[in-house]
């Protein structure tokens, strides 16, 4: 995808920073104001917009809070103010053609993402309403990072033999499913040899990898097995550790703090 | 699921109504309205409301059309003056924990839904967040109604040698993910093949059944093979057919005639 080729190579970095905002958990002195989740998402931003290759906000913490308008406001100020930052909206839709047309306008006329994550349970004709999108990117789940992700996406197929079910979707993606370029695949960073199967799979395809700090996956193998021959191709989501490394007023030094921190992990790697 | 006990034999109806509305294509006089697509959910409400099991709002068209606030007054509404007929959240959601928490709020406590619909690539353990609301149902998407649905649904597992995908998910919802009585299926009605299939692995549980109507499922054949000996345990979602069944003034009158006439192939079947 070419939004993400310019700023891996103009950052040097393959850091996505997730803003994933819990009212719970955002420093108290924010809470008082009108529009609490937009403050401590432009703070976060405009602490780490040199470090990092894309934003990725969840739409479930604004929905399920009943911000919606909140993250409205984060993706105006990111377009106005950050254009040539990609920002990947994570949310995992999936339904029949004229429902996921909907779910595309929410996500690429409403929102004004650059890119959405897609579930392929109903199939790759599902995805085409986000995939006819030439210019937007469509990162489908492959193999999640949650600890049960393999009940079904580890399942052996009878044919071929032994395939697994994530294999399946990798396959798919890169054979028939990119014919715009588009296409990129969600792969946990907590197995990195799902990880390193799934590179081997797709060639230079972007892959979005959620699981670095709070959920647990080793920024170091996920470096070494995961990156093209360029060095790039992998979108590293860190959410909580970062946008949590402070519940005081410095929480946004703090955060780029960790963000450098794990700039230099990638660099160094 | 006691809710749907309820109405199944009130009503003695089988039938839920899709509230899916189109901008495009709702009776053009509503469209100077203050909030049009609330205005049309309440008349097609009003005029179906004794004839129903369920009514099945599809969120995306709220969200695609940014009207959120028109699907909130529509549950408000519902809940006001219907409070005895379930509301389906039709949303499809799936993420790990922390996150489908969330989506359960955005069902459960933003939207006031009785229950929701739900994707399991992610795991079994990814819909916990959902069936752990004891009085809530979860509707687990098992084979969808689209064309590509058997994509993945109906690949082939090496063990048991020859389940397929769709059917595995059955099983789990009926061995272990119905502990609390509140799991559901969905289960398209273009595939009485694979309907009749669900109903022999899950008993008595409750199946929502889409894509009769627009979409060319065969009324008599779903019923022929969906019921449970009770005759109900189907949740027969019509939504095109019913909302869109007259553009003009007498749309409500039109949607109720057609919801009487499928409401009476059920009863003679």
């Amino acid at each position: 995808m070419a939004m993400l080729d310019g700023l891996w190579q103009r950052h040097q970095s393959l850091l996505c920073v997730g803003l994933d905002p819990d009212l719970q958990k955002i420093p108290s002195a924010l809470k008082s104001c009108e529009f609490p989740v937009f403050e401590f998402n432009k703070a976060l931003i405009d602490a780490t917009c040199d470090l990092v290759c894309a934003y990725k906000p969840q739409i479930a913490y604004y929905a399920g809070q009943g911000c919606e308008n909140q993250l409205r406001m984060t993706m105006d100020y990111l377009r106005r103010e950050y254009p040539h930052i990609p920002v990947i909206l994570d949310s995992k839709r999936g339904d029949i053609g004229d429902t996921a047309e909907m779910y595309a306008r929410e996500a690429f006329e409403h929102y004004k993402a650059d890119a959405v994550t897609a579930n392929p349970y109903m199939g790759g004709e599902t995805l085409q309403p986000f995939l006819k999108n030439k210019d937007k990117g469509v990162f489908v789940l492959c193999r999640t990072s949650n600890p049960g992700a393999g009940e079904f996406q580890n399942l052996e197929l009878q044919n071929p033999a032994g395939r697994k079910l994530y294999e399946v979707v990798a396959e798919k993606a890169a054979s028939e499913w990119n014919a715009n370029g588009n296409v990129g695949l969600v792969v946990g960073a907590t197995n990195p040899d799902e990880l390193k199967r799934v590179r081997g799979l797709v060639g230079n395809m972007p892959l979005l990898v959620p699981g670095v700090g709070a959920q647990g996956g080793d920024l170091r193998k996920i470096l070494a097995v995961g990156r093209t021959s360029a060095g790039t191709g992998l979108v590293i989501n860190v959410s909580r550790s970062v946008i949590y490394a402070s519940h005081g007023h410095d929480f946004a030094d703090a955060a780029r703090k960790v963000a450098e921190e794990l700039l230099r992990t990638m660099r160094d790697a």
